[in-house]
Parts: structure tokens; sequence; C-alpha cells
């Protein structure tokens, strides 16, 4: 980096804001064998406030220097890696996090991490942020510039249901306050709406408000697992149709739950059959929670489930949840990629079957796992011989019969810079011309996360 | 118009998709001394298919003529008057209607009206679509492009919320789908979230996937008398503070409530005080309806409420909820305007409670209703000797609260053209810049809705 950039940077933020330890600032948690070679050449910039993101990006705006936004840096896609020498702004400085009780919202400084904002809505008897959009390490303005998903979407929605303002700092440095402590705006176009899930290419994200709900009702988590895949993933839309809206319904290989046990070292009620459903339902008291899962019970057996485990107890479904959610953990170190990629819910059985059949003829090794309650599957890559040749081949199908069934090759984990060309050859060519035009009023010297997403 | 233009259009649509009786399409819902003067030149298409809608939107680029598209004419701000010479664009004949219920979704062509779509799915049992944004005789295009809130928002949000995909035409005749039928989807930035809310000036919707959820329980609608509006205004945040999530949350002037009754021929339970909430709540079962009301009757007895009236039967809801949707259309002789500010929800007290003082100071008739739940105050301007001189002076006091408060002029019935100078001079600058340049995208020869919202 230029000396004379640096010390501009330090006369903003101080010296206790630019990071010695640039290596931990330079990957995110994208699988290695995919994630592009991270730039060295940086400096990483630590802001305390609004002020001092507008300065640093005023002047890497006329300079011409790149900047990343880096949250928690928990993203998949490697949106926070940077790809050219330039500037790395982390926001874990800005921290501060105000529940306002009188109106129902949290107004969060963009580093406010999820596990903050959850213990402190935990403080508040009656309050509840119930989406869980993944690792709660990530930053509330990464999961908002992510639009951030996770497994409670089928019942709770996603990110941007319960986004209801945000303060953001435009490449030009000016700082735009966009909705606010409100629920309904529809003053001019929502430029909010627009920011949200634009991965930090078109503004920084620095300030959100977050809605929040009145605190759901118990819940239990239902392990159902299946002989056959068919049975189980035909069982999913029956569930939705049937009225029940659960807050999650996750489909899993059994490799992949043998992969959570191993890296928890915590125990499965079931070792056998094909594939499972972890199903979590939610009540207002255990009359409600009983009805529910003896409903689900009936309607899987019809389709073959060979038994259903209930975990009632805290301990219990905190075990089965953390066996779900560290599967990736589990896997990393065999890890090509990881795939996330949405289609219309009664589409899941013809994706998932055609997809495990092409995998086999190719000689590769992929674990099925994911939201399935929504539509959103996950497809765990493993390294096999010869994956560099197999992988592409197995993508490439995957991704042709996504659009095909149309859906989107990312529900959540975000395009970065691991399926920029992916979505630059799946979307609508005008489409994307659209995108580039936005990305040139917001950014016009394209500053902000070259090279990911949307490139001028 | 010129013929030849229209000859043009005949080609495309037929003599069959030419409306001989242009008056009926010239205006909307918009109160009559605000609203605009129509041009009445203008040829109104009512095209069947897509593929009509784009060559009619690539003739009218190349010719730049005006395009004002319209759906069941029940805006309040002018969006659906053309303001020149042109086309109107009707699409009640765009009203092809397909309940998905594998997929959990309904895809609707742009002219399938709001009580088509209520219908329809009333017939399929376990599903539903619980917003009611407004009157029935809207029409799903116009809804999506004004974004449209309504009453049940507390609950159920607003159109934003149930929108997956949609099909639309560029000005220059390109069709292009946006999102479909997934529930999750970050693939490049959002445009479908841009377009909702962008009121038909940067592309013509004309097909939406809408999300149906499983039926909700059963409701009583709670009539709550008081003495004093503070009271009233007062209880509202504290409900939603303690835990019930009701369907809607209305706020009444007891004006407003014989405004109601007087065009219904229907009787309110109680004819005194000063202020009155509608309440709807809904519930699993009778039991769980009865603990609600009683939790709500307590706290507002605390708030001095009179008496809670309690509707039960069907018919019982209908006949207040007809009262209290029916206010508008009972004043509309006398109507100069009618505000819908979007304030933060603890706020509203200090907003009403201002507001009365000031139109009392400045000699203006206002009566206050809304949608109290979700910070959505309604201002009925009603006709007074000088309200030409008397009236901008209050919506200008109005306005400048709704700012301090951190609030938006329009929170459902959207910008138009009779908000269009209001919503420059509350909104940043900035954003305003870059709506424009947005708008200047989509939109290069400014042909469609001219003169609305944003102009380029």
């Amino acid at each position: 980096m230029l000396r004379e950039i640096v010390e501009e940077i330090e006369k903003i933020v101080g010296k206790e804001g630019i990071a010695k330890n640039v290596e931990d600032y330079l990957y995110d948690e994208t699988p290695k064998r995919v994630r592009p070679k991270a730039a060295e050449d940086v400096v990483v910039v630590k802001p305390k406030r609004s002020e001092e993101v507008s300065k640093i990006l005023k002047l890497a705006n006329e300079k011409k220097v790149p900047v990343v936004v880096r949250g928690g840096g928990t993203g998949l896609s490697g949106g926070a890696i940077p790809l050219s020498p330039g500037i790395v702004l982390s926001m874990e400085r800005m921290n501060k996090l105000e529940i306002d009780t009188e109106n129902l919202v949290a107004v969060c400084e963009a580093g406010v991490t999820l596990r903050q904002l959850l213990e402190e809505i935990d403080k508040i008897p009656g309050l509840s942020f119930p989406p869980h959009p993944g690792h709660e390490g990530a930053q509330i303005g990464g999961l908002v510039a992510n639009n951030a998903g996770g497994a409670r979407a089928v019942k709770y929605g996603i990110m941007r249901n319960y986004v209801l303002g945000m303060e953001v700092v435009l490449p030009s440095g000016e700082i735009l306050n966009l909705g606010g402590k409100v629920i309904k705006n529809v003053t001019g176009y929502d430029l909010m709406h627009l920011l949200i899930g634009s991965e930090g290419t078109l503004a920084v994200i620095t300030k959100v408000v977050l809605k929040l709900i009145p605190e759901p009702g118990g819940t239990y988590t239902l392990v159902v697992p299946f002989e056959r895949t068919e049975d189980a993933i035909k069982t999913v839309p029956q569930i939705l149709r049937s009225g029940i809206v659960p807050l999650a319904i996750e489909y899993m290989d059994v490799e992949a739950v043998k992969a959570g046990e191993a890296v928890t070292g915590k125990r499965w009620p079931y070792e056998g059959g094909e594939a499972h459903l972890m199903i979590i339902v939610e009540g207002r008291d255990e009359d409600e929670l009983l009805k529910v899962s003896e409903d689900i019970e009936k309607l899987a057996k019809k389709n073959n489930a060979i038994d259903v485990f209930v975990g009632v107890s805290r301990k219990e479904q905190r075990d089965l949840l953390d066996i779900r959610s560290l599967i990736y953990e589990g896997m990393r170190d065999v890890t090509v990629d990881l795939l996330d990629v949405s289609v219309p819910i009664a589409s899941i059985p013809e994706y998932v079957t055609k997809c495990k059949k092409f995998a086999e003829e190719v000689g590769i090794k992929v674990l099925h796992y994911g939201h399935a309650g929504d539509g959103n599957v996950h497809q765990h890559i493993l390294e096999v011989d010869d994956w560099e040749e197999k992988y592409p081949k197995f993508k490439n199908y995957a991704f042709g019969l996504v659009k095909k069934l149309g859906g989107y090759i990312t529900a959540e984990h975000g395009v970065g810079v691991v399926k920029k060309e992916d979505m630059y050859s799946t979307l609508p060519q005008k489409a994307v011309e659209l995108m580039k035009e936005i990305k040139r009023i917001f950014d016009p010297n394209n500053i902000l996360n070259p090279g990911k997403v949307v490139d001028v």
C-alpha cells in the first residue's frame, strides 16, 4: 500500500484504528479449494464511527483505492477477500447496540454480532429476534449486506423481513439514512431494499434498525429418519400443505449427520436410514407441541418414516441443532465447495434425485442437506481424486438444472467472488446489465468490493 | 393522439383492446380537490398478453409517447391519472390466476383483482393470503407497484413481504423475469424489491408470484372507546409490548366512526367517547381468543377505557370492519385530502396531539384514524372555508413534524403526483438524486408515468 494513504488513514482513525495482524483479515469461511488468493498488500482499518467511514471512503474514492468491507468473516462466497491491494474496512469496533422497547426495534451498529444481539434481547422479557441467519459470530452489517437466511426462514423469514432502516455511507463519503423506526414507508423508490443483499458493492452499511417481535412459544425438535431419500423429501411439502408451519424443516443425508456427530462429539438418536429430517415445531404450550408433533408423526409414517424421535429438553434440542449446524465445520478439511441453491419446494425431490444420480455418474461425492422447508438445498462437495476436473462438470449440471426448475444458484450465501461467473451465465443478460448500471450510479469509480458480484 | 400511433396499437391488441369509454379511465380515487386535471387526449389500451404490453411499450418508447399504467383505479395519490396526452395501459384483461398448491403460491396476472384472488383462495381449504391491502377492487399489479399496506400489516405485513417473483416489461419492450416460486434468492442485486413500490415508473408489472400461507385461526373484533384521545393512543404500544400481536389495531376519532356509520347504515356498539380503538385479535380456538381479549380489556381499562365490546359472529365483525373501511367513502364529498403518514409507533401520541392542536389553531378540520398498530396515521382533511389557504399550512406543519419524528410522508398510498413535491422536500437530496439516476437507467426516455414520483 502507498505509505501516503496509510498516513492519511491513521490521521482519521488513529493508531488503534489500524490492525497489525493483517493476515487475520484476508480470508473468510469460503472453502479453501475454491477461494481466490487474497492480496496481501492491504491496510486493515477499524473505524469507530460513521464519520470515520465517511472520511475513509472519500479518500479512497479520490485516490481510486479498492475498499473491501468486512463483517464477522463468516461468509462462504469470498465476499470479504481483498482481491487487489487496498483497504480492508473491518467493522468490529462499531458495535454499539440499543434496544428500543418503546418502538420494538434494535438499533445496531454494523459490527454488532448476531450473538451480541441475541444475548442483549434475551435480557428483555417478551421480546425476540426469531430468525437465526447462520453463524453467531456474523455481524449485523454483513447479515444485511448478504440478506442472510438460515433455517428458521420457513416460519420467520430472512434478514430482509426485519430491516426497517439503515444508515449507509456512499463511496463519495456521503452518509445517507434510509427508512428508520417505521414499519411502513413508500416514499419513493426503496433504496434500502436495493442495498439489502448488495454485498457491500454499493455502499457501506454502518447502522441497521431491526424489527423485534414478541417472544414465540416453546419448541420441540423432531428427528425423522427414512430408508429412502425420496420418502424424506416428499414429506416436506406435505407438512407445509397440512397447515403446520414449523420453525425449520432440515433435510440431511445420513453421512452429513455422521459428520456433525464427529465434530460435536454428540449423539444423534438414530444411526440408520439414508436420509433424515430434523423438524423444529413451535407451540404456545405442551398440548399444542404434542398435537403438532403427532400430526407430523402420522404424516411421516405414511411416507415410510422409520421412526420419529422427539427432543423435548432444552439440552436435547440444542445438541441436535449443534449436530446440524456444525456439519460444515466437521467436513471443512475434505470440502471442495458448498452450494446453496434455491428451487421451488415442490421441485426439491427432482433436484436432489437427479443431482445424486449425476454425481454418481461423474464420480464425485456430494452430501445433500439444507433448509428443505424453504427450497434451499445445500450440496457439500467432498474431495475425491481429480475433483478439479469432475467438480466443474457437476456444478455446471446442477446450476443448469436449477435454472430449468426456475430456481437460483444462491439462496443465502451470496455471490461474492466464487459465484460471480455463474451468476452472469444464469441470470437474464438484461438483469445483469441493469445491475451494472446501478453499480455505476452508486460507485462510479468501482472502489467497493471490486471484482465481486457486479463489476462496472 | 396521433392517429398513426392508434392504428399501430390497434394492430397489436385488436379493436377490442382499445376502450371507447375513455372518460372512465382518467381518474382514480384521489380526492378531487387535490387531484390534477387529466389529459383527455389519450388512447386507453387493454392488452391481453405480456407480448402485447411489450410491443406497445416498444412503440411508445420509439415515439416517446407517455404511458400511464392503470390497475383497479383505487389509488389515492393520482398515480393513475394521465398528465399529458398518451397511452393509458389498463391491465384489466390480464386477469389469469393460478393457485399452485404444490408450491403454496398464487401466480397472478397484473389485472387480477384482490377480490378475485381472495375468492379463489377461499375455495382451497387450508390456504390463505392474510394481508388485506385496501380496496378489493384493487389489482395485484397495482398493489405490488404501490407496495400496498392495509390494516393487517401489524401481524401479516405488507405486499412486499408476499412477493416472490414477477414478470415485468421494460420501456424497451424487453420482458424480464425476476425471482419466481422461490422463497430465498440472493443472486445479484434485488431488482424485484426495487420495483416493488416504484409505482409504474420503472417497468410495467405483468405477472406476480405471491406467497400463500396456512389459514390463520379465528378472529374476534374488539371495540374500545375512550373519553380521551391520549388514553386511546397510549394503549397501542402497550398492547404490542405485552406480547400480543393482533391482526390489526385501528384508531378512530369518534367523528370518523360516525361517518362510517352514515355511509354503511350500520351501527357501532358505542356512541360516546372521543376516540375508539378497533382491535382484531386472532386465535386457534375460543379459549385463546377469550384469553387475548381479556388481556386487552385489562390493559385498556387501566388506561381509562370506557368499556370493551367484543364482536364474535362473522356478521358482527364484518359490520364493524365495514364501518372502519368505508370512512373515506362516507366523507368523500367533503374531503380535501387524505394523508397517510408513517411515524415510529411510540411517537403516535405526540404526532396526533400536536397535529390536533395545530389544526385548531389554523382553523382546519382534521379527522384522525388509521393503522395505529404499525405507525400509519390517516388524517382526513375536511372542507372548511378558505381551505385552499389553511390546508397547505397544516400539511406543511404535519410533514415537518413527521420528518422531525423520523417518519415518512406516505406509508401506503404512494407518492403518485400529489405528494411528489413533498417527497422531494422531505427526503435527503442525495436519495432523490439516486432515484432519478435509477429512473434514467430503466426508462431513459421517461415514458412511464411521467410527472409522477421520480422524473428524469
